[in-house]
């Protein structure tokens, strides 16, 4: 028994590349998850030792049955529950005991079903730790291991012959089963090379971010494709996928749940809690994860990824051959938001001297009908496109006709791309879609590193998810954390206390004292210069300005004595139990323009930061941006860029351009602190003033929360 | 020669249905447009005679040649130009003498080729308009009637068997003839039924709105799908447009040239110039034009319109077997605007009951895998949301997997619509694109009503344009039109003139009189209250702020004098030879949200509206409706509503409710004004001030601009 007590770590590897597998629950009935999965297991010559648990059965197609778990030789790599899920914990208890090193389960019934299914799966989760067993669902499809031709799965799955050689493949991990075996349908529709399919289920024990760290280390793998609705080891996550970015690899995400509904929905179905889309969306991003939006552009985006030279990148050619097309093209990539360079009879020498002299240059280029009298011109203008530098990735749009037709075009892209041999992406898209076209062709072509696609749409909404991608900022500030040392006692940290802390660590507020008493007002005020502003100070009273807390404008010792006396009782008529802790008394500031300026700590994701427009009409419209908190002070403006009003920054109708610089250095400042003060809940700074260049900001209000026992 | 002088009303059946063709320019040389012309008449069994034309050959595959279209004899149908530009002009010429009743023109070189070419143009355009021929082209790739199966183009066409019998079908109308062949291509491997397709070319004598009213007559064609970069007669179509929805046909439209770079693309490959598209989108839509974005969505769209018993309105139900896919659904549905009504266990008895327990009520459906182990699911599903009135639309989502897998769902659907007869539009899509999928299966679908779609995607993004359509506003003002009598001499009307006009016609402005003088307005100031303000009024002072032209706030006699004097001298200062007519007092208005409302005629699509919020961040925002000027007031605020700010009208943050009403009945009373003048160019009232509800609204400032030779 001591064995077993030993806590050993998981090893993913005996799941996907078992020696030695167990069915439980081992079935001769036609259809039956065993029977599907013993199928799968032989007609894909799976080599290793196979051992069959049924009570009721000697053997089952020439294999012998055990009567149980407890049965089965210790160490058996990988066993297959497929079984009710009344009888899972007790077998997966005895496979422990049997040293069995991953137990893949495909019953439902555990943590999406309420608080009994929690338990249950708790319980999964706890064997699993203390054996260091991998643990695949529960409620998965199981996994498949395309590379040594292992289908742990009921799914029928025949990979044909295997390939001669194996070139850079995809490995899919998917929470959700059905969506597994959706996409490796796809992909291999596509004769897209895979390497591992796995779906996760539940995540009783063995997590996505598992499967990602396997995958990473398998030399075949080039792209990983997720759809995954919640990680749940966000920080891991984060790190696998900037070591897979390090590593030339591609981590592809499909995120069901972005919408508030789905989010509901993804509560239910397997037992997660959706995180904050948004900030999780940011920190992947800023990882180095590549966002698919759709089904369809999970497996166009893969496809690129695995089968190009390189990811495209901005500048793109489109060849075409009709004027429609062209500016169907131009309507789509504005849109989309794809640049495509314009390029002239001046400035593209060597794709003038491809062309006849009809053939205007021009991206799109409108080859006419031409390429068909003379199918030598589509290699002469792909060798200049491939030598163009304002070019990084090349669409053909082929009306493609019947056979004799793109028998015609296609294996003169063919020659250009195998004699030129491109380091840019080349991507061929049919335009009319149905199209019969010699698979032949087809197979040429991504034998070659072209992708070809039903649609030019098609291309381009993928492209764009890869340009996005290869023209994020994955810089990070270098500057140092900023610690805050917050008061203990507090959650809410009132203005006065806020500015005294933010101030010092180098936030500028207007100039202002705290006041205890009418007395000290009168005399800060005094020296501050009127005219002035009061501002009543209590943690319990965060929304001052509604119980008549806030006083601007104040001309002279008489008025700030009157508004004392009347803020004092506005107040208390407010809400009798607040004590005001003081007063605080500020230089009146210049007007300007007022930005939003916030920080968060999300508990799963980290520190963000959050900017944005304010005034009415800008918060109607909600013109925010999130940024990442150590994003550098050149990436924060490039997001202040991105705002739907960033016209005003830039002397808007005559107004002066404004210090923009400041604000950054400001918002990156609240990054230093917020990354450097984890007990931090959230700082807001509404409004931030920003004034003319070279005059800075002023953030007039500040408002802290911290985490309950930070002290 | 009598004969030939006459001038007859063009018939565009000789040439969509002719008795008899002329080819001019036949060829024996496999691969010349002539040849490959009289293969597709010959392949596809067309029974009329042919004569063809060539002075170097007595006869070519056993038809005798002609040397010269004068040998012609009288009134053949249809004359197919296979010749070289140069020749065709002489051509056209003699076709014309021997009273050929069409002419088909392949050649380019004319109107998009510069001066000369269109010249040539304009001589085939006299012709055919003396003669009332028809011309299709020049610079097109011809027609193809699949009615009787006459194919008159050179890109090769196999109609294959006749059908048995014929359905609704498509016609396509399309200028670039490249895109004719492509759409062909691609609604014909979907096996969707075509009637008519035509190339429009340079449109130098027969146009796009020719071929349409052709179309609305023809009994066969129920959908009408084009791409068109641009109409000639605009009003002409939007007639065409509504007497299709009269018929209950759908016209749907993809416009290459919505970006501005692919407007200028388009002015130089067909010769034509694009109109606003802005404005001809707006005209098109409120006839009935089903708007497509992408050559995809063209198919998609026209599919479910030939296919489906109606077409889709708001309230889609998907039927699906995965949560995840449930999930992506929602995000996709939110994306799009699409509303999925949602539904629970207690509102949906009939569902509930189709369903086991375990299976939640909800839209999406997730069926989970159990249709696969009981496929009746899925029939008594189908049928309970086909007798769900909120449900107007059904999407099934399916996991097709191997053919025995889509063996098991598909004839189950095929069931459930096949018993059912929903008059509701059914659509499947597989949601592992590429899956194996038996033809027949598929055929069946088809023959049944049911569009089957490669991805939900792709439903959605059709769905959504359709239910745009079906929630369209189709309803006119009653109320008649206004007609102002503008002054004779003036292209640009001031301030004061326009008021005058305005107000009379029931626009509501602030309270002023017109003074000549600084005695007339002081008198006037004293009338209207204090404070007022003096505005200066010249026809050459539009933009009367930069000159100190507007002085507000006004408090007493002696300020009006001063600053009479002072915005005398300013724009004496800012423009020596502006010579005031007068200036305006006016009395100050109250405060209030500020908006922006206009109008135009535009001299191709007529009479528009414009209303937007004013000030400085939503001028950056842009946040602006175009508005039909015969709108409804119903019409307006729901267009009010769409702004993105729409937000302020309703109470924001504690304000009070704004009078939209109001509102909605100045933008109205505006509409019927440029309805009822036409000699009008552009109305300008900005800013219009909107009070709370019951307290009106009130234009601050009022342009208009006049025709030049209106009087």
């Amino acid at each position: 028994m001591a064995k077993e007590a030993v806590q050993e770590a998981a090893d993913i590897e005996r799941m996907l590349r078992p020696r030695s597998v167990a069915i439980v629950g081992a079935s001769a009935t036609r259809g039956s998850l065993g029977a599907s999965l013993l199928g799968n297991l032989e007609r894909n010559g799976f080599a290793g030792d196979i051992h069959l648990i049924n009570p009721r059965r000697a053997e089952i197609g020439g294999h012998p049955c055990l009567p149980s778990v407890d049965r089965l030789p210790y160490g058996v790599d990988v066993a297959v529950l497929a079984i009710p899920q009344p009888a899972v914990n007790e077998a997966i208890r005895g496979l422990a005991t049997r040293g069995v090193g991953a137990a893949v389960i495909f019953s439902a019934g555990f943590a999406e079903a309420g608080p009994e299914g929690q338990a249950r799966q708790r319980e999964i989760a706890e064997i699993a730790r203390a054996h260091g067993m991998v643990v695949e669902g529960p409620n998965c499809l199981g996994c498949i291991n395309y590379v040594d031709r292992v289908p742990l799965t009921f799914v029928e799955v025949d990979m044909g012959p295997a390939p001669a050689r194996r070139g850079p493949s995809i490995g899919v991990v998917s929470q959700s089963g059905a969506m597994m075996t959706v996409l490796c349908t796809t992909l291999s529709s596509r004769r897209l090379p895979l390497s591992y399919a796995i779906s996760t289920g539940n995540e009783a024990a063995s997590h996505a971010e598992d499967y990602v760290e396997f995958l990473l280390d398998d030399p075949d793998t080039r792209v990983i494709a997720m759809i995954v609705e919640q990680f749940r080891h966000p920080r891991r996550m984060l790190a696998a996928v900037e070591r897979a970015r390090a590593l030339g690899k591609h981590v592809v995400l499909l995120h069901p749940g972005r919408s508030s509904a789905a989010r509901e929905s993804a509560a239910t179905h397997t037992g997660a809690l959706a995180g904050d889309h948004a900030v999780m969306r940011l920190k992947l991003g800023r990882a180095g994860v590549i966002f698919a939006e759709t089904l369809e552009e999970l497996g166009d985006i893969a496809e690129i990824a695995v089968r190009c030279p390189q990811l495209p990148s901005p500048g793109t050619a489109v060849v075409g051959e009709s004027g429609a097309f062209k500016a169907l093209c131009l309507d789509l990539a504005e849109d989309l938001g794809i640049a495509l360079p314009p390029i002239g009879e001046d400035d593209a020498p060597a794709l003038r001297e491809a062309m006849p002299a009809f053939v205007a240059v021009s991206n799109p280029l409108d080859l006419t009908a031409q390429g068909l009298v003379e199918p030598d011109l589509y290699c002469r203008v792909l060798a200049a496109l491939f030598g163009d530098d304002r070019f990084s990735t090349i669409v053909v749009g082929l009306i493609q006709g019947d056979p004799v037709t793109s028998g015609i075009k296609i294996p003169a892209v063919l020659r250009a791309v195998r004699e030129c041999k491109p380091a840019k992406p080349v991507i061929v898209a049919g335009l009319d879609e149905g199209a019969e076209v010699p698979a032949s062709f087809i197979a040429e072509m991504r034998a070659l590193g072209i992708p070809y696609f039903p649609s030019t749409e098609r291309v381009f909404r993928a492209v764009r998810r890869l340009i996005e991608f290869s023209s994020r900022r994955f810089d990070r500030a270098t500057e140092a954390p900023v610690a805050l040392e917050l008061p203990a006692h507090r959650t809410v940290i009132p203005e006065y206390e806020s500015k005294a802390l933010l101030g010092a660590a180098g936030i500028a507020f207007a100039p202002g004292r705290f006041a205890a008493g009418v007395q000290e007002a009168a005399d800060a005020a005094r020296a501050l210069g009127y005219p002035v502003a009061l501002k009543a100070q209590s943690e319990r009273l965060s929304h001052k300005s509604d119980a008549g807390g806030v006083i601007l404008g104040i001309a002279d010792e008489q008025g700030l004595r009157e508004a004392w006396e009347r803020m004092v009782a506005d107040v208390r008529r407010h809400d009798p139990s607040i004590v005001l802790e003081g007063i605080l008394v500020e230089a009146m500031g210049r007007r300007g323009l007022e930005m939003i300026v916030g920080a968060r700590i999300d508990p799963h994701w980290g520190p963000v930061l959050l900017a944005g427009i304010g005034g009415v009409t800008a918060e109607v419209v909600r013109d925010m941006r999130l940024l990442d908190a150590d994003l550098s002070e050149a990436g924060i403006l490039a997001e202040l860029d991105q705002l739907k009003s960033a016209a005003l920054f830039h002397g808007f109708r005559g107004a002066p351009a404004l210090d923009t610089a400041a604000l950054a250095a400001l918002i990156g400042r609240l990054g230093r602190i917020v990354r450097g003060t984890p007990a931090l809940r959230e700082i807001d700074l509404n409004p931030v003033v920003v004034h003319p260049e070279g005059q800075g900001v002023v953030a007039l209000d500040a408002l802290m929360l911290a985490e309950p026992r930070h002290a």
